[in-house]
């Protein structure tokens, strides 16, 4: 309910496999899911996207990896900034 | 001492500034430096890339982002994959 894009999956604090199941889900039916996280979820994110390329090898390959930065407010009204990744999965050429 | 070559940088347990100006003088003297990371210390890797493009700005840009499992053998002897980050920076194009 979280996700806007249905081909985008946002990495939090649920167990890895929960995010490896969903994308495998989405990939069922999408050409390619993006894994977006960040802060120390991006640790998490290239676990998830390895997970889901070994569960499915050979049918899903890295399309791109994404590395920025974002500005958040945090709860001292003070800018932070924080690290992004975004990984793109999508289906192996045959 | 640790690096075996000279233009890799591998993100250890050190202070997040002491591989920002590692990579900044190595940036100095050559084209090009990757930023190695595994387990939960590729979000740092991600931090220190991030802060080197931000304090350097516009002089370098991110060549490519390359992820990656490694198999270890843990302490109890079982195998483990840890996922990797390998990050490239590289003088921007004048």
């Amino acid at each position: 309910m979280s996700n806007t894009s249905r081909d985008t999956i946002f990495i939090g604090k649920k167990p890895l496999m929960t995010y490896v199941t969903a994308a495998i889900i989405q990939l069922a039916t999408q050409p390619a899911v993006t894994i977006k996280a960040r802060g120390l979820t991006t640790a998490i994110a290239i676990d998830v996207a390895q997970s889901v390329l070994s569960k499915t090898k050979p049918a899903f390959e890295i399309a791109s990896v994404t590395i920025g930065s974002e500005s958040l407010v945090a709860a001292d009204g003070r800018n932070r900034d924080v690290s992004t990744i975004d990984i793109c999965i999508k289906r192996a050429a045959a």
